[in-house]
């Protein structure tokens, strides 16, 4: 397809921390443009934003009904081709089925939604679509995670025993959301965040990623929420024991008052054969070790990797690739998806981005956390679709 | 006290690992000397042994009944000071209480006995007979082990919220013990080992750290155990949620099935005002995080560290201190301690190596676990003595 | 400025990697755009990577000057602003010199001639256009490598004492050049590289990274060159004793046969009340090591790194930004200097992007390390301009 | 042979650092006891330090020439079997001649001498004796530099091209010696430590460890040497360029000005078909780099290491041994030969610790350091005996 595919997007104004990952992460490769967006709850901020970002005043709309609304009508050269939503958690789901309805592609933030019953109802709306669907549970994009599920995948380390995964962070080990910061604000307010907010948050990437890499599914938890910080709501701190389909078990934890923590998501996977450990803040470095022989330091660009990995890697080797990089491997799948279907040609068969069946495992795994969290019997099993 | 401390050793012949240990850690200080032994179940296997140590042959005894019987007639500047039992776990009761029985002061291996009950025995036996008794939980002899308990205690990382524990070890992930390898043998056998393998044998040094380093107690665990070898009588993969006394939620696990890994005790605390993190792999580095100024790296014999890591430290900075320094440590308060009984000088108030005590609480948290583990509610308190 | 800033590209067809980094770098900040280039030495491959670029067919041209002299007819609303140069060494002159009469402002990358003379000459045209000149010494663009410099030009760690920098790479460590890689082919030929291979494409990196963190000029070198590689006509392994001109000593090493090795540049700084540490594989972590207190790790985005590694951050901590991003904020740099120019602003005084005079010190500095390969005597003063 | 081996020690009194290094490292292993020693240059200090170490008191003695005459004296079965000399430099020429005159073994401090007339003597002297000679540049006792000197032994990393070796240390950034502290005073002092203190003290263990790693001798070095403190009269900053007779090149550098480094010993070894990096301060892992499969971390007792490494390894897998054990194997090396010349056995061909010869070597390292420093030229070849 001989354009640039062209992106509106909800939310992600001036103060937002995620929408401006998604717009570098989707500009970067040069395949996507940003054309309008709703970007705020006023109109005038959504002004600014879209100023700041050199949009055409008129593709800058104050909500994002009107949005779709105007957009729809515009003729094939000019209408944006999909919106990428970057709200907080509770609007994913009204914007989303907006979107379809409207016929337009979504790429949506995660959790998918605040709910479970949200979660399936949207998973049918975009099935009778027949639109793509792309949740940007962006860890996956990083190529050593990739290379790992690959490892996995191919019986590299053998059955897959135990997988452990954690995801601290220290940013709410004081009530952050008191002083204003917004980040901070909604995630911490059911309203807006749902009835969890560090399990939401965060270990939802947790369990995603486990499922992505171990190859089995999470089929039941055994959970303790905790609030340390006083006056919060909801959980800041989170564990579970894991049962996993295949006959894993596991650990999962996440915690936002691990002061000093930064986005330390990692997981460990031990099979039979063979065991794996990526950490996100040294995206480029995958740990494998082996019963009969030296640990080997797996690196992007380096020997050893595999073609998946290859295929989300950039740069020579030691070129250190980041968060943006990972975010924008998503894009770049959805993006090559979305060009075949502009062409009327049929889609890669495993375009590796997550699809709206990942956020539903997603919600059914929160729905088990919260459950279990609230009752004395041990295990919960999660619901299947 | 003008000469060494004489040693008796029951346990520890040729094929044994952690009684050559005992022997490094009790010698390398010049403090104590090995005068005697029972080193196998043989007679013959307990010579070969004590001939290899230099030790007179009519020091070498066939049984830890014998050494007792005879080393107790032995002249005062000749009989043994203390026995050091090194044995598979279900010999330290029998010979504890024996040699105590005998009159002897004991330093014991881990875990302290087989059962709950045996346990109480012994904690009421050392209290009566006056001796001293000392439970060698090594990994607390690191100096940056003590360093963390010094922080957390002086208020530092403020109420601590948080303890992640794990001990991850891959020698068992295949059935070694049907190779005949001694201690993979006996530390499967329910016989020799009691009702757990890996919780009991590495997963009791997690708690014990836990404890020691947090300033907490463990009040109530909910755990899964899991034997993942086929035919493999005992536990090989241990978890557990963790609440603590003081209002600290954790985690805590071991395995001994993650291939790859060698010794891999690691521990975590997140407090309200700042974070610590240990690897016994690395164990002259603590980690410590605050929410307010960048993370150190705390080196031993570096400026930072205070006087209870100075205290276990021999060297100048970057000269690296391993396992047998941190367990002579614990050799080393011992013989401190007795040295001053010897002499009839009050003990030192508190001298820093395992009691009787936190072999109780050691047997404690074991036997919580194997009560969770086979129910279904999800929590077990532990019993306090 | 309410648009965004015009681009065109002189190299970075579809085998170079310099080229696809330039893109990345420039497009993802949503503040330059593509316009037109002549990425290759054929009309034919030009066009297909301005088709891959989605760029129009009438602003891809086939040679250098062809898109200097059509671009110069353009109206206002259209020209390219500045001309972006990721060519081989060799063309890096002439393309400038070129683009500078044209009017045009100028991204170059390093280094930034082959001769001491071409750089003379061209830092007078620089300083007679008036024009911007951006030479991408891309490693200054890493936050810490900010954070390093400001801690330096702070005082906060005292007189500046020792130097260390390293680079070393693996990728030659056997003829790749006759296998027709691109990449090893033109940096290993004189004629398009220069008189160097190793020390003119990495050393040069080590000297300026050297001087940009310790705020002390490279005043002589003594430098030894060797080529390992039968065959290969330049040098593929460089070191260096240096002396500042601060009092500073210090060594710089370079090679491209270091197997294993991937783009390993790293730098100690060593002064009076403390030192520093950086290495680019692991670039958002800098290591500050104190005499009077621990070690630090100060990481991006989290407390401790000053306004200026926060003006070169994007991301909240723990989210690691990595080469593009670096090179992205060199770029940035540039855009808003430039952005003020086309509005007649006065510049930012100090906006930190690489000049035309850094490309003369690198120049300098590689003119005395072949000067002194190649003579007896220990010591070749640097020139300076 | 049934008996431990009895060692005298001259030097290591109460304030002493090595000599109760050498204490714990002779001692650990159960097969060496201390018999005696003349500790101090003052009969008094000597006593006490006698007492602190239980030795009888007709076993202390005022000056080592005292213990050499009246030890030769006493019967077989007391006599001390090898002097231990844990002096100053200045110290070692003269107690080693006298030693060997009386004829005892001697384990010797390094560096050998403080002159190379002086190191040839000396050589001179042990080889007409037959006495044992065992210089302790202990770290070629640490495993992973038995498995690093024996990966490239057995051609496992092809030609060497390429040495960086390294030791930074910061504790005498500041003039510590005018404060009394008695480890720095020595050193820096010409009459008892000699022409270098940096290069001298720690250099010459770079020079020892790259040539025991690499099987290349240093045949050429191009050095400067600095005093940043002002006052002192020794260097206290040192870099070299060497080459190797192997056809290598090589940095060395060493400093004790390195501020907030502890005892940053390093090596890195480049060949033609691998790569070699081993840190003195996390000494149970060897990296090891290869050009077509992933890097390798290889670990004491883990799969990988070869006999030489287990030979020198005393623990399982991740029980981390330190700077004590590898000390510990230079004497149990030392010990086994001295036993098996005791009971007139042939001794084990290739004991695996420094000789007399590495002594002389390590002198001329110095020596041609020393000229180059003071020369304008280049290049000083090494003398070779």
């Amino acid at each position: 397809m001989n354009r640039k595919l062209r992106m509106g997007m909800v939310g992600g104004g001036r103060d937002a921390f995620i929408g401006a990952v998604h717009r570098m992460a989707a500009l970067m490769d040069g395949r996507i443009e940003l054309v309008c967006g709703a970007f705020s709850r006023t109109r005038q901020k959504s002004r600014e934003s879209g100023r700041d970002l050199f949009l055409a005043s008129d593709r800058v709309y104050g909500t994002y009904r009107e949005m779709l609304r105007k957009e729809a009508r515009l003729p094939d050269g000019q209408r944006m081709d999909f919106v990428s939503i970057v709200t907080p958690n509770n609007m994913h789901y009204p914007v989303a089925m907006a979107a379809l309805d409207a016929g337009f592609h979504v790429v949506c933030d995660k959790p998918m939604t605040t709910s479970m019953d949200e979660a399936v109802n949207l998973a049918r709306k975009v099935k009778r679509s027949g639109l793509l669907f792309c949740l940007t549970h962006n860890y996956t994009g990083y190529p050593m995670v990739r290379e790992a599920r690959a490892l996995v995948a191919h019986g590299r380390i053998g059955a897959v025993r135990r997988v452990v995964v954690e995801y601290p962070q220290g940013w709410l080990a004081t009530r952050l959301e008191a002083s204003g910061q917004k980040q901070a604000a909604w995630r911490t307010d059911p309203k807006r965040a749902g009835d969890t907010c560090c399990m939401g948050d965060i270990g939802s990437h947790c369990a995603n990623l486990a499922e992505y890499i171990a190859g089995q599914r999470i089929s039941a938890v055994c959970a303790a929420l905790h609030t340390f910080v006083k006056g919060r709501l909801l959980d800041d701190d989170a564990s579970a024991l894991l049962r996993f389909d295949g006959g894993a078990t596991g650990v999962l934890w996440a915690s936002q008052i691990a002061v000093g923590e930064e986005n330390g998501l990692n997981i460990r996977v031990y099979g039979e054969e063979g065991s794996l450990a990526w950490r996100q803040e040294e995206p480029n470095t995958l740990h494998a070790l082996w019963p009969d022989r030296p640990a080997e330091r797996r690196r992007t660009a380096m020997p050893g990797p595999g073609k998946e990995a290859a295929a989300a890697t950039r740069l020579p080797a030691g070129h250190p690739e980041g968060y943006v990089e990972a975010f924008a491997n998503i894009y770049d799948a959805f993006a090559g998806d979305l060009a075949k279907r502009l062409e009327d040609k049929p889609a890669h068969e495993a375009a590796d981005y997550p699809s709206v069946q990942d956020g539903l495992r997603g919600m059914a795994f929160l729905d088990a956390v919260l459950t279990s969290a609230r009752q004395k019997e041990k295990w919960v099993e999660l619901k299947t679709e």
